[in-house]
């Protein structure tokens, strides 16, 4: 891991709509998603991955993709990003007015099997239509590497593989790229292996972490991402989300926890905590199950406790 | 953060059955407690701290402290340390059997106060005749410094009063202290300056790193300690332990994600990890509420899952 200097400032983007909301078995009302998601924007939140246009039959839970969409106070500057699968998700995202269509495929051909029914080929093959849709609506184009840092199937996948994909969408004009931790196998020496994989092989790419925190781990990893100078970093409100091959595992990495470490490391985001913890308690009281975020449990480090509120507890 | 090298081995100290289980409501019976920490024993823990010698008035959870010290198999080498606050602790430990005895203190006054009812004046003040006791009977002595990173009442902690603390147990011969983070408030800038005001201060003195998890950066944390060069670290089993001023918080880093990201980092610990879960997963059945831990519930990175386990979940 290099030293500091961290990067000044971060851009933490906020996917609990989409990647927790996926992951429910309900499903979330329109009206509910979108007072989150502005939730978010006034608490400073600058890059939002609200849903997906994938079809309403395979994700029901988000079929209402282009009514969220719409309903985002973009005043602020905040960008709506969304997963597209395919050309038809790729015209009906630009007849949403998003700002950013998300290309998706997997770094290990047996989970872009089981996530999208596709081989990783296939995926890539069906990219240039979406990015033609996209430049000729103006919207921009970001990619997103699933199991980057290992495959709950096919175990380790090798940097170069990932590398490789990101070239691919270098090629295409996709010069900002997604990392996705999708069961929660990334470590620090794993993330260093992939993000220096992808410098080398694409040095003008853009390089964003997702982490989910399914082993505990979420944060050690943003640690070392921050070390290796990479500034974005994309998490879920309450660390909504989930693994589905692990039952009880937490989901994402919790957008307040990370948000705190961030702050306490002295780099700015633009976002206000006290503000997204309100909004983090507000989603979880809404869901009516406990999300294990832990500073919208504890609040922040300096808001003190009055003498009278101790127990003894010796040590 | 400096870079690596990261220390090559790490010392896991286990301390569930006595920072967990003094924040339980119930009394685990004294078998079961002895049956747990003999778990740990074969899963190659080396240090236990495995109860405390306060008065059965003040914590009755831990009224069984001497038949649990008894009940420990020793011959892997495991040591046993327990909390001692006075004289009549000390001859109590000792008579025991402990190969450990822990001063306490905090390192503000009001937490002082509030823990042990005591000013940290009168704390110090008790140290040599519980030091004297220890040597009387051949038990080393260890110092562990309660709100190091910070109190719930009082906020920041000056690091020179954490290191004026240190040296004045080092003048007592206890050239090993722990930093107890006892309300989750230690963040890598603020464990930095602490560790750097000891090494000043006492250049002797080995550092243990006590982090608590209430605020989710527990593991952060402990990237920034191994960066320090700090090499021991103790930890809750499943996560064990809570923060009476933060109602839902988590309570201490948990031991096997602690063991999991030392070993995935290359870091050797002489701990069988997948024992660690197992005896984890009998706590959490045991205690009979869930833990916090993540691997118990996720397992280790490389442990795959069958293809037809899957359902699709696009992104």
């Amino acid at each position: 891991m290099p030293p500091p200097p961290y990067p000044d400032r971060v851009l933490v983007t906020e996917v609990g709509t989409r990647d927790g909301f996926q992951a429910l078995d309900a499903f979330v009302p329109t009206a509910t998603k979108i007072e989150f998601l502005n939730g978010f924007v006034r608490a400073g939140v600058k890059r939002l991955e609200a849903s997906s246009f994938v079809s309403p039959r395979t994700v029901p839970q988000l079929a209402d993709a282009a009514e969220v969409v719409a309903g985002v106070d973009r005043s602020t500057g905040a960008r709506v990003a969304c997963l597209v699968p395919n050309a038809r998700g790729a015209e009906r995202a630009a007849a949403a007015g998003v700002d950013e269509m998300v290309l998706l495929v997997s770094a290990s051909e047996s989970h872009n099997r089981t996530n999208v029914n596709r081989s990783i080929a296939e995926s890539l093959d069906g990219f240039p239509a979406i990015v033609d849709i996209a430049r000729a609506n103006g919207v921009a184009v970001h990619g997103a590497i699933a199991t980057a840092f290992g495959c709950p199937f096919e175990g380790e996948v090798d940097p170069e593989r990932v590398a490789g994909i990101a070239a691919r969408m270098g090629a295409l004009g996709v010069a900002s790229v997604s990392l996705g931790d999708t069961t929660g196998m990334a470590t620090p020496p794993v993330t260093t292996r992939v993000v220096e994989a992808i410098r080398r092989g694409s040095p003008g790419t853009e390089i964003t972490l997702h982490f989910h925190n399914t082993r505990g781990v979420g944060l050690a990893n943003v640690m070392n991402g921050l070390a290796l100078g990479v500034a974005s970093y994309e998490a879920a409100v309450g660390g909504l989300g989930g693994c589905p091959f692990a039952p009880g595992a937490t989901g994402n990495v919790c957008t307040e926890d990370l948000v705190y470490l961030l702050h306490e490391l002295g780099i700015e985001t633009g976002i206000d905590l006290e503000a997204l913890i309100a909004i983090a308690r507000r989603v979880e009281a809404v869901l009516d199950r406990p999300l294990p975020g832990q500073v919208m449990k504890a609040g922040p480090r300096l808001r003190l406790s009055p003498l009278d509120s101790v127990r003894r507890a010796v040590g």
